[in-house]
């Protein structure tokens, strides 16, 4: 049910787009309730000009060209400590398995009704 | 109103993503309640790893690469039984107009206030 | 805390696509009290068919393939006057300082909790 999209710079390599992605996947599983097999990303690799970030930053944190912005249209219903833990998660598991800064990891939620997906078939799976 | 993203895999052609986008139009006018000529969206064709579905797929449904991701920003009111009548026949025309199977259409809606477009001149069209 | 995406033809050059993005980012500031440096854009250039728009136009506004199209992920809240004068100043600005149209300038709006973003660190910056 989540579908993440994963926006980063075209000199970003389609393997650290796909670790980022299985690490995204990963964390849902983990800390959010996602059912295993609920994977479905659409990873967009841009131009440099085409990713636009602050140049001074924001709230304190500094950017670079790494910059990773992942943007998930999911259900509604977790908990603001979850997407707490999920954040981290992501961001730590990022950190430590690809060149990618803590810093350059942007997350981006968009909650939904459960009646919102077809997950193929023409068939309203998640019925209320 | 429907803002229409259509990600599919760069081995489609155009006209392909175009037969879709002409279909979930003509399922929105149909089924959903949306006025004639009503019709924007976006279509990105992706390399084939940048599209990522569940390899076991998900739910008994199995994807594969024809993978047509539809993702719907529309207004809030549509009823549970007006979003499985559009999924079906979005499902079911792409399946008959082109070689894609219907478990290779997904469909994510998101739902907004209607004051939340501008269909230009700087105007909001749809005042509450 | 808005994410930005800014889709429009590839034949537009990445500098007026950058114009563009500096225009919604000084209306956010000037209209909609979104804070200085909070600037995190998505620009996407699509082959001439990939952004489809009415060819007899919508609600007497007629679109040319200069169509750029802006959808915002923004923390609700904003009033429906405030959205009103954002549309606005987008629109005339854009008009003003680039060769496009206020017909060609689409928004669209997506409202979400302020807990739905990380803005890098793996931290919820925006506690509720």
């Amino acid at each position: 049910m989540p579908l993440v999209r994963i926006d980063l710079d075209r000199s970003a390599p389609i393997e650290r787009a796909a670790i980022v992605g299985d690490i995204v996947y990963e964390a849902m599983i983990t800390v959010a309730n996602v059912p295993k097999d609920d994977k479905f990303q659409i990873i967009t690799r841009h131009e440099g000009a085409e990713i636009v970030f602050p140049a001074n930053g924001y709230l304190g944190i500094k950017y670079s060209p790494d910059l990773v912005i992942i943007q998930i249209t999911w259900n509604s219903g977790r908990s603001v400590d979850v997407k707490k833990q999920f954040y981290k998660k992501v961001a730590d598991d990022i950190a430590a398995k690809t060149g990618i800064s803590r810093q350059d990891v942007f997350i981006s939620l968009i909650e939904v009704a459960k009646e919102n997906w077809s997950f193929g078939n023409g068939e309203m799976q998640y019925t209320p």
